[in-house]
């Protein structure tokens, strides 16, 4: 998905709420807010938003001195969703349809996206899994389900800390055997990095790999090598949240998305609701949507 | 006021709502919207926030090379507020207190203001009109009565095209005949200008004057040498709107300003509510607000 002009006071919002979440000295707020406006000047809007949010916290990063300032909040929000997982796993198996019930609690976790909100807290995240239970799900579970079923090879690319173990339920609900899980390279927002795998218990249980890079996303250019051929090669692809959305709607081959519709622009895009819970497949020509 | 963080991602957004009202060419739209990123990212945060709107909308008016792109909404919200002009005058007569009723139509007005928002209909306006006539207002409408008896000269400046009859409205409520209109020098969104106190009713009732500036606000140092005088010598000076309250609420001398509290960062400034109704006299130190 290219750059839309809404995305650009979208991009300065975001830099205010991020850099602000980060630190409390004025003088570096405006240092970085200076930056990411002339960068966003001078930005090719052919690409996917997360080529700015990648700008952007680099440049927090780089500003504050600090390497990963989401840590805490990615550390507090693993135990918090660790303390859900039983009651997650105990829905998921009392579900008439316990892959339905797996995409939705998957869809809730994406909630925790510090790069849409940094003011989430635990009881939003509560809110949000008791509506993903009842609200229409966009797109259809039958496709995720025959397609896992005759992958020989799944790869899952993870979104946030604590949503990932959101995901985990699902790995556990799909063929966990066939599932590789991708990372992130290193830490950008709060995006799942191997720690948060390891955090969410699914090192053990799953193959876990990181994509090289620090996009909020999976800009293909830029990850490493090994992922790259994995991603082209793999049987079936799933991938979490909106900036995985963002960055592979229009890639070469089909890709299953599960997601709730934020962003004004991607529910546009979607054709979908403000918040809709989405579960849908990319055709594999690089023309989105099916 | 000198500009706040937050006021950086709003500039963005109103140059883009702004940019969409004034053309449908996406090539206009980028280049402004670039410039005013570029201009932003080099800002000086010390000058009131109008400072910039300027800047955004010279932008506007030279990149789409239209000298007066609101000048079609200036004409249509004269119109339909001289349309309201007798029910408004029969609203004041038939009050127990026409002043604060007047006071209260020319903060309704207020909201006809295309610097917040492009999409402002003529049922908006009607319905803030009815709320006007019963929320709570914010500040002393006897305080302004007196300073009105007892000064010589007083000078009030206009805000927008529409509103300006609104303006007229308490104009002919209180003194007349010790009143100057100042309307802005030339087109700046859909800011007063003469046309627009002609349209009004004003240039045959009171001295119109301009104040020689296409700031969205009153920024004395921008202004013609004629106006500052009439500024620092008048007996009282009554502002309308955020743009005056923005360039003004510092100004080494006191000021009446009325206006309707729509943007966050004026709400803090005020301590007051979104969309609060304010008459509020500035100290004549220069420390704002008594």
């Amino acid at each position: 998905m290219r750059t839309y002009f809404d995305c650009i006071p979208c991009f300065v919002r975001q830099t205010l709420d991020a850099v602000r979440f980060v630190t409390d000295d004025e003088a570096v707020q405006a240092e970085v807010l200076r930056k990411v406006l002339r960068a966003a000047s001078e930005m090719d809007m052919r690409m996917a938003p997360p080529a700015m949010g990648q700008k952007i916290h680099r440049l927090i990063r780089q500003c504050t001195g600090q390497d990963d300032p989401y840590r805490e909040v990615k550390d507090r929000f693993n135990r918090f969703a660790m303390a859900l997982y039983p009651d997650l796993m105990l829905r998921v198996a009392r579900s008439s349809d316990p892959l339905a019930t797996a995409v939705r609690l998957a869809i809730a976790g994406n909630v925790i996206d510090f790069g849409v909100s940094s003011t989430l807290t635990e009881a939003d995240v509560r809110g949000v899994i008791e509506r993903a239970m009842s609200d229409p799900l966009r797109g259809s579970v039958d496709e995720l389900r025959d397609a896992a079923a005759e992958a020989r090879d799944i790869l899952f690319l993870a979104d946030n800390a604590g949503e990932i173990v959101f995901d985990r339920v699902l790995i556990e609900t799909l063929p966990t055997e066939k599932i590789t899980v991708v990372v992130k390279g290193r830490p950008v927002i709060n995006d799942a990095t191997i720690e948060d795998a390891r955090a969410a218990g699914l090192t053990d249980r799953v193959a876990v790999m990181d994509n090289g890079s620090d996009a909020p996303g999976t800009l293909l250019g830029e990850c490493a090598e090994t992922f790259r051929r994995r991603f082209h090669e793999a049987d079936m692809v799933i991938a979490k949240g909106q900036g995985n959305y963002e960055t592979l709607s229009d890639a070469e081959r089909s890709v299953f998305f599960i997601l709730m519709a934020k962003c004004p622009v991607i529910v546009r895009d979607l054709e979908c609701e403000q918040g809709a819970l989405v579960v849908r497949r990319s055709s594999a020509d690089g023309k989105g949507l099916g």
